[in-house]
């Protein structure tokens, strides 16, 4: 068996994620890089693959079969995932929930017309979180499901508090109320404010001279990111924070809470939890498994976008339909 | 739309949770029932559906969409499966494990002839379990799985402890070790004997004189069923087991400790856990929503056996693609 030739855009956590997943999957095999710097001065953990600027990349489009698209939601992933999508089968993890079906309209709009597949919004929420909302959906019907985050690292709350005046760094941690968790999975189908799921820990590294006392008050305060929640900030110095913060860890939980019966008198409870060491590489694991997919999607003839939901299980697999019978059915 | 049509073959615990189960899904609709009874003694929970004899049914096979069969894999599913696979589309939830592979083959000659879709193995193991033991080694295929069942009630246990001689009746709970589910969450990735990850308690009841010390032997004794575990065994009432322990409560845990990284230098756990009050009711929610997908997939043109590894999981839903991404991804 020839191996999938997989290229990946874009190099920062999540590209070095899938670098390293690709050596864990060796039906699959990284072919190439394409970075938008100077591709002499990137430096991988694989210096035997080659790094090509992303302007090559339409020349190189007969040499690859998945690329697995790297890039930011915000401003990266609209644009690329639709520019790419034409030219190859592409993996991405656009996680702007609100914006996904106007970024599935682009792709699929984009991929129909080159007969390729694009899978977006792979990860693990978006991902496999949504993945296990909707089987608890379909399985239980009548019920009530929640997700909680954490405990993890929001690197969208932890930039915003490196915004205040007077902070010189900061990480913040997402972390669940465990006393909700336990209401849900006793089954009291709870209605949470968002106060009462989440709690926001802040760890903040102070400039020489700043005024601490304002500091706090700005980031308790901050509208959407933490006026609504119950937030904790503490001040610590660089070093503590470089030797107790460095990691991106995170996690959840996803339960359903549902009923069957006569009269829903029989409760069934749902509960799915991941907690990761490494956020980004778990979530390139997940982007791997998705171009295994992808590509034996486009070989069997489909086109256009796909997410998770449209996936066979057993796509994400190496292993034959009989051996998965036989060995994990 | 119109419903879907689905006939129920045999009621029994199954069966009726599948009656039930259908109450809660409106675009799928209960117009059959199958009998090897004599149709006019079965009372059913809705009375306005006809129950047929079985010998009935091939006369009726274009008017139903989908057929559930709800019977015993020990001798009902391996013939009645290939039996009507090959005029219905069909879900079943054959769980012999081992015999699988060969029940699959049956399965898929019948309907590859009739045309015809049929799932095999639904319910929650196999089923949703495998699922989920799937999904978790294609995203973290570096790592240890492990699969624990309980607190739960085993029909097949109990059925071997009440052949025992002076034995009247008998309930047995197959109960994980809360040390051993903590040393996997740990990432300790231990190897387990089949003693040191579930417990077996047994509650039973004597006939009048019978010698407990020697019932009790028999069970803790019993090879494959009881040696191989700790087992304890308590001696109540007829009227303590009726009124304690008349319930099918199951569930149980499939857990991946997987690595990433360089070096696998960081651990990512992924924990899936059910707590079911009924486990009869729980499986047919499960063959339920697969009926749905069923008829789908072979409205779609395809046919022969599948399993929930081939199912793009949207299909489990009757809500739209657009309605999917926009409220689940």
């Amino acid at each position: 068996m020839n191996p999938v030739k997989i290229a990946i855009m874009g190099y920062g956590n999540l590209g070095r994620g899938v670098e390293l997943a690709l050596r864990q999957n060796p039906d699959l095999k990284l072919t190439t890089f394409f970075t938008r710097r100077d591709p002499d001065t990137l430096k991988t953990l694989t210096p035997d693959v080659p790094v090509y600027h992303v302007d090559k990349a339409l020349e190189m489009k007969d040499e690859i079969d998945v690329m697995i698209i790297c890039g930011g939601s915000a401003t990266d992933l609209p644009k690329q995932s639709p520019m790419y999508a034409k030219y190859f089968n592409i993996v991405d993890s656009f996680d702007t929930h609100a914006n996904i079906p106007q970024h599935f309209d682009a792709v699929d709009a984009s991929a129909m017309e080159g007969n390729k597949v694009a899978l977006i919004s792979a990860g693990w929420d978006p991902g496999m979180f949504s993945l296990q909302r909707l089987l608890c959906n379909c399985v239980l019907p009548q019920g009530h499901d929640y997700t909680f985050w954490g405990k993890g690292v929001s690197q969208g709350h932890s930039d915003a508090i490196r915004r205040v005046e007077g902070v010189q760094d900061a990480k913040q941690y997402t972390v669940p109320v465990q006393s909700a968790l336990d209401k849900v999975r006793a089954g009291e189908n709870p209605e949470f404010t968002t106060r009462q799921k989440h709690t926001r820990e802040c760890f903040v590294v102070a400039k020489e001279g700043a005024d601490k006392e304002k500091i706090k008050n700005e980031i308790i305060n901050m509208p959407n990111y933490f006026a609504d929640y119950d937030t904790t900030v503490t001040f610590i110095t660089q070093e503590e924070l470089d030797r107790d913060h460095g990691g991106i860890p995170h996690g959840g939980f996803v339960m359903r809470s549902g009923v069957t019966g006569v009269n829903g008198e029989m409760k069934q409870m749902i509960e799915y939890s991941l907690k990761l060491d490494s956020n980004p590489e778990f979530t390139a694991s997940v982007l791997v498994c998705c171009a295994r997919a992808v590509n034996r999607m486009n070989k069997e003839g489909m086109k256009g976008c796909k997410t998770i939901f449209d996936v066979p299980p057993a796509y994400f697999s190496p292993k034959s339909g009989a051996q998965l019978r036989k060995e994990l059915l």
